[in-house]
């Protein structure tokens, strides 16, 4: 179980930590301050510059599509992916830049497991070169999408075609105007067992009938021009083999999506956590009170210690589960998914919040980033399951030992 | 030790109240709504329509100035006022509906208390009749002002006047239009024992020489056009007589400011725990998932019931630390004001965030009011001395019957 | 709502605690130490000459039989009485002393509320005067008590007797040679709704038939010669008129008996914490590591404010749990009766846990009280329902205004 | 960096896993049982057949010595060991079966690295043959030995000899009739600085002035006849040449000795987690309240995946900690150490106690082995330096990157 990094990871992981720190960190303000600047939905000529030129050097590094699922890019597997997507989460932008952000990560990956040869050619390949984003429509306003069978969005057949009604929201990405694709779970045959009346199926973005309603808010804000979008369908229609896999297979799908992206999202945390363990630590040593440096103060030292401890550990679980996908058992990898999926989130919650503490009312100011990265982080306890669910999953993993286990509801 | 409500409290309570829930609350949101319509820093018309109304009819019902420092308002001790708080805690207009807002109600009492006649009739009258607003500069940006011997914006004596210089941040309220006076502290005389370094000092807000350099943010949000303003005083002259008490007094003024504000704070915090609750429950009971209502799941009733006991909790330790003030034993009240300012802003903070991790997506966006609650009532963790600062002072307190106790650092 | 300590009670409770300083404390060791002289189950005459000694002074000096429920003794209401409870729990006597033990105090009051003239005079008058000791069969060991409608004891009408079997443990108080009566809690009506199947009867300690298995050991103690017992019931006949209140009505009577021991429970748990903190505040001025003493390094100021605040919070929630049994509207009471059973025992446990870390190899051994202290404080956490089933309650209580509440199972 | 099992380390995990499932825990509670008969600082008879017979049977499997310091037994890295502690911690009596006790351990370690030829034949060879038991003496009742600087037993040379004065406590093991030697931490020489004022003395157990004043409790027992034994030396007389590296070097030694041990105690701490967690899980499925089995009542599946989720984060740290120890950079491998010496002991105590509280009253009973094992787990929390200190060791270590961290006391 080798854990660690390998040879082959090294000089990858030394590029993409380099131009993090070097080229993209450095343009992470600039570009996020210019989403006032006119349209918030749209990017500003020098947005456009920042992103596209910082893309075009990353993929003539050799530093874009990471994973092994195809034949192009360095080909890791999820344990070495999870070191670069720590490095990622250090930035605003980097995750985009390497080609390698949610959603489009895991759209990919639908495409090129489930897709046909059509839709590869249409949307994986300009995904994949990063010229078009995508959106992944799951959550919906009026059910507890927590529980994914509630899901009610309509999709009945009309002669060759599927038509689709009903709202989603929290559709991140769907914002961008490069967005040019949805990945949509909807239930389409009532008639059979519970895990097998939904479907996933592939609307492009601007088919008649989609209606943008408004942009959720994440504690007040907007995430323009990227967003998380609150649709309505209305008698959305698209040809029939726009169904992925087949009918009543959307759990199927969405179990086998959801796997690496929560990884890279847990890194991507620890990556946070790491930044706002380093800047509390900074802070520590550079300002005084009561005569000391703040580090020397109370149970600074303890807190300290407590969150490099907790992060040593978060990381050591998520590259396990890591590890465990690579072994390529979903069964036996999936309660270790749900695992990283409770503690990472928590984790870099809790170490930035300590962090915020540590600078006093600077914390919750522009003046670091930590308030951003909190709200972003927030949403991690939610997106992809609410904890609640995760822990369920962890619990009836543990009690299927037990006899009656998988008995319990 | 009577912690209850009195007798001539309930009416007061009760009008209280049914104000809030009948008239000020349904505004709120067509109040903050207005914020992004024009200047952010002025108000609508209809914003001011709709504040001057409702303190109008405050005014008018006698639900107005509700303390007993002064001869005007139903002249409620501290436990009685208390429980007023908690009920405007619930609603964003209502402390300013009924002149109770910080940091006003603060400066009127330092002006009812050590200002000049010259001062409470040029600014104690129209604070109290709600005419203008006051700010309270104290926090800096250069120095860890948690340990506030490090404030160190000069007031030098040239003549007949003061000449302040240096910068202030985090001056609530001191980008509202109408906010007329600054009370501001300074460090006047190097050569004293080092709690006799600072004054207190009145400077109008239309002073030369001050500069608003910018809105300080909480997680991204200005809070226009109240605001939290950095400013720099670059030579801002002011009469000697606007000096508050004497010289070097600023500590022991500062000190006499914070009990009640800090009661006031912490008694709203537990008003908007028991509406995050109340949100949480009615959530938990009106949703369904794996077949039950959220709040049969896992363990809803234990934080449920969790946030009750802590809620509980709170709040008698707020009623005592209100009763030790009205005993008027300022020592003795002081651990029990710092024990409060560490307990309920926790507790409500902790609520607030169950709170939102029960409404799922919802929770964290602008379709509840929690977000916007847990962002305001995270400050509070800093504002008036960080967590820190009052657990040393309450392990002080208690390490003092101890013999070396007061020895100890 | 007064929480403070009246007038009338203010002597008492001088008294109390001087008695317990200067006579009771000081004999806790010794007493203890004689435990393992000769039989554990028998009093040494040494012991007796203790206790017996002390309860005479305490007698003489009408510090005896406090609360109100009969015209003997002080006659203080429950938020007085708790005030003398919780200075009874810093030694391991004073509540014996007092005659205020459980389960003697709670069996008292059952006689006095539900007891036949018969029954007053044979058990009710010698546990008064302190000459037998009494106790409590609820819980069973092949059940879940927690639930009490498990209780499976079979009570069989024969002629004019009713015949016991089963198996009841946990008979707290049961070794003692003094204890002369048990109140055991049976299934006596199987036809009845679920909570009418249940009856309370009386059985005097030496009915033929009682067979004591074995005592029980709290983390290895059996706490000898109170003892817990575990009891089996081999056909144990007792006179029909035995039966308390009537057929079916055991639940209300352990409604009625656990409210105030519940609240003795807690304030004495509250004492422990009290005498936990002043020891971990002596050590840590006492004792120094890394040139400085304990109390100066890392989180331990920290510490010692968390403890303060969680100890007078846990005790206004007692107080105002005890003034809410004084209002006597005993289903408003219970919720509040459920908070401080789950908050006061883990408080306690906490402090103590922190004075035990404090103290470093010390605090586990026998050279303080705390190890003790400990063990006896986490049975509290189970005693009369566990934390789960309270926190249910108060879960139920406060979803029961949202409409469905009370449809929650 | 290879955290799993090796294909070495199968065979012998498999072979210690079935000797203790089969063969050693079953006879765990009848050697417990024995304690009590005669003299409780003596094995019976049955006791000794017991644990010789299942030491015979692991020295001939070769399930023996199972490091790689030495060239006996079947030379395991730490990693490959700490799966083997984790499964001994499962059993009372497995560690010392398979000599892997505690401290037996580190004393051959010290033995091995720093002993003389004459020592290893004398003490090395029987400890290694199981034939012996010895002791480690650091601990001081007078001083704060989380500080090891305060460690005041003197060593002054006398002729060819050292007289050692002073007392010692929580000397586990020393109880034992077979303990033959203890090896001795004192205060040698004053005038050297801080860190090289100890040395490490080697003390045949008989030696005259050696004076067993009492037996250390835990939680009120006194583990007769392995004992935490407190001595007192007078004038106790050893030759110069049982100093053991040289005058000074008593903390290289120290430094030295406890990294393996602490990763031994640590995954004994989460063998006993796991063992835990087991009996929680059995519980919950076969206990029914309120109509359901315990699992699915309130926050039990919470309990349970937070349990699984805590031990796998901090079995993973084990094995990183074991890891970087078989790195052989002890500099770098110490805030490892420290890290897990924190986690594993409190992630165990935290399981340990859950589980109780699931098994309600039966918990804190004889009947289960949870109190037994949390009591001892509870002494890890002190043992080899209390958390405070690691948790201090950690953040130096982290804050040495930042420039003034090493100035920082």
């Amino acid at each position: 179980m080798d854990l660690g990094q390998t040879a082959r990871l090294k000089p990858v992981l030394a590029a993409v930590k380099a131009m993090i720190a070097d080229e993209i960190a450095p343009l992470d303000a600039e570009f996020l301050s210019q989403v006032d600047i006119g349209d918030r939905w749209q990017f500003t000529p020098r947005q456009s510059e920042i992103l596209e030129g910082l893309k075009t050097k990353a993929r003539d590094r050799g530093l874009w599509n990471f994973w092994d699922t195809f034949g192009d890019g360095p080909s890791l597997n999820t344990v070495e992916y999870a070191y670069l997507a720590e490095e990622m989460g250090k930035s605003h932008l980097a995750a985009e830049v390497f080609n390698c952000n949610a959603p489009d990560t895991g759209n990919m990956e639908v495409f090129a497991r489930y897709g046909t040869a059509a839709m590869k050619d249409r949307w994986l390949k300009p995904l994949m070169a990063g010229d078009i984003r995508s959106a992944y429509l799951m959550t919906e306003p009026d059910v507890a999408s927590s529980d994914a069978t509630n899901i009610a969005m309509t999709c009945v057949r009309d002669g060759d075609d599927y038509v689709l009604n009903g709202q989603k929201w929290w559709a991140t990405g769907a914002g961008d105007p490069r967005c040019a694709v949805h990945i949509v779970m909807v239930r389409s045959n009532d008639e059979a067992p519970k895990h097998q009346r939904h479907s996933m199926i592939v609307v492009p973005a601007d088919t008649p009938g989609i209606v943008k309603l408004r942009a959720m808010e994440v504690y007040g804000h907007d995430d323009a021009p990227h967003g998380h979008m609150h649709f309505r369908y209305d008698n959305v229609r698209v040809p029939a083999e726009n169904l992925l896999l087949g009918i009543g297979r959307g759990f199927e799908i969405a179990q086998g999506r959801l796997g690496p992206g929560r990884i890279h999202h847990c890194m991507r945390a620890i990556g946070q956590a790491e930044k706002a363990l380093a800047l509390m630590c900074e802070r520590s040593v550079s300002r005084a009170a009561f005569g000391k440096p703040l580090a020397e103060l109370g149970e600074n030292y303890d807190l300290i210690a407590t969150a490099r401890m907790e992060i040593e550990q978060a990381r050591l679980l998520c590259l396990k589960a890591a590890w465990m996908m690579d072994q390529r058992d979903k069964r036996a990898a999936a309660p270790w998914i749900s695992q990283i999926k409770v503690v990472a989130p928590a984790v870099a919650l809790k170490i930035t919040d300590m962090a915020v503490q540590m600078f006093g009312a600077a914390g919750v100011s522009q003046d670091t980033p930590l308030a951003r990265q909190w709200t972003h982080l927030r949403t991690l306890r939610l997106a992809d399951g609410p904890d609640a669910v995760h822990r369920r999953q962890v619990a009836r993993a543990e009690l299927a030992a037990y006899g009656t286990g998988q008995k319990i509801s």
